[in-house]
C-alpha cells in the first residue's frame, strides 16, 4: 500500500514521521476520516471544509490547495487501486522546538493513508450495543468540536464499552446530558422527530451529523437539537449513530436494555445509501 | 545528536516513527520531561514511577524495565556529550488497527530525547508574567493527572498568552477555581503558608509540585493544598510556578497586575538548589 506523505508517495513501511514532530509529541494536529465509494471520497467538501476550520483554529497552515489535496487523493485511491476505502487525511503543525509553545514550528506536515472499508453484506452494519462511559465531555468545548489529535477520552471510552463486550461507548457530558459516543455522532427518535445534541453539548461536529440533518430534510422528517438526560434516552421510538465510516448504525441496546428500533432510522438509512449510489455512482 | 528508539541509538534525522503510530494518529501515549544535572537526570524515579502509573491508566505496557531504562538513559548522555540537558521519554501504544479501538496495538514504542536545557545566569529563570486563559481544564479529570500526548488545551492556552505577550497561561478549571498553568503548577503563599491547588482541581500530577511540597516540609514551611479563586491570587504574598525544567519561577504579574514578591519563593528556590548540587554533585 501507498500512502501520500507531504508530496510524495511511498510505500507504507517507509511512510515515517519525525519523533519530533508535534502529532507524535502532543497530539498537535487535525484529522480526517472520509469514505470512498467507487473510488470517490464521499462528502469530500464538507470534510475538507472542517479540516480548514480546525487548521484555521489551531493556527497551521494547510500545506496544499484543496484542489490538489483532492488530486492527491485521487492518485492515492488510483495507485492502491482501493475504490472501496477509508481515506485517512492526517495534519500536524511539524517540527518545532521543545515545549508547548508553537514558535517556529511552521512546517505543517499531511499524510493520506487508504484502509480497507469495513461493509456487511446489507451495506449497513447491524446495531450496535452501548454502553455509558465514565469518561465525560466538557460542555461548550472549543476544542473538542473539531477532529483533533486529541483522542485519549474517546479511546478510553471505547475500551471502557468493548470490556463490558459492547461496541460503542456512550459519553456523557458535564452536565450529565447525553452528548456523543466515541467515534460517532448520536440521534434518537421522539415523537416522530429525529433528534441530535447541540454543538454546544461539547460534541465533535460529525460531517456524517450535518449531512443526516440534511437528509431528514429532504425527506420531510422533523429535526430537532436538544439536550437530553440519558435515562430518557430508553424512552425514544429509536437510537441510532452517524459515522462517515458506517454510516447509519441503529442502537440495540444501552447499558444492556433493550432499544425500540423504529422504521424512521431504516428510511434514514435507505435515503444515504440512495445519496451515496447517486454522487458516487 | 544521538536518539533512543526502542532500543537502538539513531541519528536524529533517523529518529522516525510510522505514520500509522498511534501517539501520531491520536496523541496515544505519555510522556516525561527530566532535568538532567551533571549527567544525572533529577528525580528519575519520581518520574519513571509517573510514567509508569500512566502505562497503568492507559494500558500500555512498558517496554523496557526501568533498570534498562536508567541504562539507556545514561548511555544516551554519555553518548551525547549533554551533562546538562532535558530529557524527554516518549511512550506510544505503537501501531494498532484503524479507529479508536486498542485491540491488537501490542507493540509500544518508547523514545528517549536530549535537549539543551534553558538555564540563566543565576541558574533561577527571571519572573513570569501569567495571564488567564480562556481554555479552562475539568475538574476532577482522571485523563489529565497523567502527562499524556493530549496536549492542545495547553498548546493553545500558552499560544494565546504568548500573543498577549505573557510568558504563561492559567488555566481555570469547570468551577472557575485556579488549576494549574500550560506547563506548570501554581503554588502561591498566603498568611505564611505555601499553598497548591489539589489534584482534583484537574491539574496534573507534577513531579516538581511533589518534591517542592517535599522541601517545604523539610523548611518547616506550612503547606496546604486548597481551591482559590483567580481573584484571590492578586493578594497572595508571592506566587510562583514549579516544572522539572526551571524548577521553581517566581510570578511577578497577573493579566498584567503586579504580584507581591515573598522571600519564601527564594528560600524554596535556595533549597531546591541544595537539593540539585546534593544528589548530583
Amino acid at each position: 500500500v501507498l500512502v501520500f506523505l507531504n508530496g510524495q508517495f511511498v510505500p507504507e513501511e517507509q511512510a515515517v514521521v519525525s519523533v519530533f514532530d508535534r502529532s507524535f509529541l502532543y497530539g498537535d494536529g487535525l484529522f480526517e476520516t472520509i469514505r470512498v465509494y467507487a473510488g470517490k471520497p464521499f462528502r469530500w467538501v464538507q470534510h475538507i471544509e472542517r479540516l480548514q476550520r480546525g487548521a484555521e483554529f489551531l493556527k497551521i497552515e494547510l500545506p496544499f490547495s484543496t484542489e490538489a489535496l483532492r488530486d492527491f487523493a485521487g492518485q492515492l485511491i488510483e495507485r492502491n487501486q482501493m475504490k472501496e476505502a477509508l481515506l485517512r487525511i492526517s495534519l500536524s503543525r511539524g517540527v518545532g522546538r521543545r515545549g508547548y509553545s508553537t514558535e517556529g514550528a511552521n512546517g505543517p506536515f499531511l499524510a493520506m493513508t487508504l484502509h480497507p472499508a469495513s461493509v456487511t453484506a446489507t451495506g449497513n452494519p447491524p446495531g450496535w450495543r452501548l454502553v455509558t462511559s465514565s469518561f465525560r465531555v466538557a460542555v461548550g468545548d472549543s476544542v473538542a468540536l473539531h477532529k483533533t489529535c486529541n483522542k485519549l477520552p474517546q479511546i478510553l471510552a471505547r475500551a471502557e464499552a468493548e470490556e463490558q463486550g459492547a461496541d460503542e461507548a456512550l459519553l456523557l457530558n458535564a452536565n450529565g446530558e447525553v452528548a456523543e459516543a466515541a467515534s460517532s455522532n448520536l440521534f434518537w427518535i421522539e415523537h416522530g422527530t429525529v433528534c441530535t445534541t447541540p454543538l454546544a453539548s461539547g460534541i465533535l461536529a460529525g460531517v456524517t451529523r450535518a449531512f443526516v440533518l440534511e437528509l431528514c430534510g429532504a425527506l420531510t422528517l422533523p429535526t430537532a437539537e436538544k439536550s437530553l438526560r440519558p435515562e430518557a434516552l430508553k424512552q425514544a421510538e429509536g437510537v441510532f449513530l452517524t459515522l462517515s465510516s458506517l454510516e447509519v448504525v441503529p442502537v440495540v441496546s444501552l447499558d444492556g436494555h433493550a432499544l425500540k428500533q423504529s422504521p424512521v432510522v431504516q428510511q434514514i438509512q435507505r435515503a444515504y445509501r440512495e445519496a451515496v449510489l447517486r454522487e458516487c455512482a
